[in-house]
């Protein structure tokens, strides 16, 4: 599992010249970056004095981005594991016709679920930026710059996952899978945006 | 050395109750993971028949990434120790003026190197954002989200590391560091802008 790799081994695989893990991974790993720090912000606001009216807000929030860092730190696996079974799929026999339709069929099948696992690391983000701007404005000011960082780092994990979600649309049949999909990802990006800007401008704000 | 963690454990340190590892470290570790990105594409561009004109381009910029990928890397660990200084002298004793006036000095001078780690960050960036430019335009065109992701994670090293610069400058009584540090800071910000927006562009056009 990478995610139980070394850090420095981790980014020498990345660096390697295999395909994965690649883009769709670090998108992951970036949200649960992001979503680490949401989680130290809240644990720095909690039991702190001058914070205590924000207490039970702040104990959801880490009981919240904790399990959405555990759901991204699966999904880092995940996208690397959907990523190979496209691979296996693009290399199955297609000498008969009978081949070429189970080949094809397969290669379908898979690249929808390399669809799925980015587009679910956007929905996440989407859900984490919600915790990360309650932080930056309910939480500790001097942990505020934490939380403008969890937001950049969540911004390119969804962003880096719009990407991947991009590519594998282009090569699939399933065009009702493709509108819907479509839709999604158009309304989450829309969300993403808005919930970064507001919070970002938040944490100017309290830097001063 | 947090850079030889498993990442899993690294990410436990991260949400933790402690300030250090915070958004620092994650800027270098957001580079660190730019630069494994474009080394990846550049050596998924190497060898290949179809890009036999861009081989040279390709293995100077695998050079330069993976000296960058390094220099990222040190400073992971750099920030933490330079948060950790500032939080030492913070907490020396001030019962006498001589004990104040030493206390002081110390406060400023690790202030000051907690403010050049993230600036040397930001400089990397700009540095590593040239080589992800070069790798969109000309490396591996299946491999060009990643090239898109590598962006992505270098702007929001580089503004991540920016947070960190502003929020130690505004407490250095230095005027003379400051205005130089304001400078060079100004700078980068404004190239890494136009750098990582010309080659987001060209990713999108890539993908068509």
């Amino acid at each position: 599992m990478l995610i139980t790799k070394p850090v420095n081994e981790f980014l020498d695989e990345l660096a390697s010249n295999s395909p994965a893990p690649g883009g769709g991974s670090v998108a992951a790993l970036s949200g649960a970056i992001g979503a680490a720090l949401i989680s130290m912000v809240g644990r720095l606001t909690i039991g702190k004095k001058k914070y205590a009216d924000v207490q039970a807000t702040m104990e959801d929030v880490v009981k919240k981005s904790e399990e959405l860092r555990g759901k991204f730190s699966k999904l880092l696996d995940e996208d690397t594991a959907a990523f190979n079974e496209v691979m296996a799929a693009l290399s199955l026999p297609k000498s008969s016709e009978e081949e070429q339709r189970k080949r094809s069929a397969t290669i379908q099948e898979a690249t929808k679920k390399a669809t799925l696992v980015p587009l679910n690391v956007m929905q996440l983000c989407e859900q984490a930026l919600h915790l990360a701007k309650t932080t930056a404005e309910k939480g500790n000011k001097n942990s505020v710059s934490d939380a403008g960082v969890a937001v950049l780092m969540l911004q390119s994990a969804c962003a880096g996952a719009a990407l991947n979600v991009r590519i594998n649309l282009g090569s699939l049949e399933d065009q009702a899978f493709v509108r819907e999909t479509s839709v999604s990802f158009k309304k989450i990006l829309g969300n993403v945006e808005m919930l970064s800007r507001a919070t970002l401008e938040q944490v100017e704000k309290s830097l001063g």
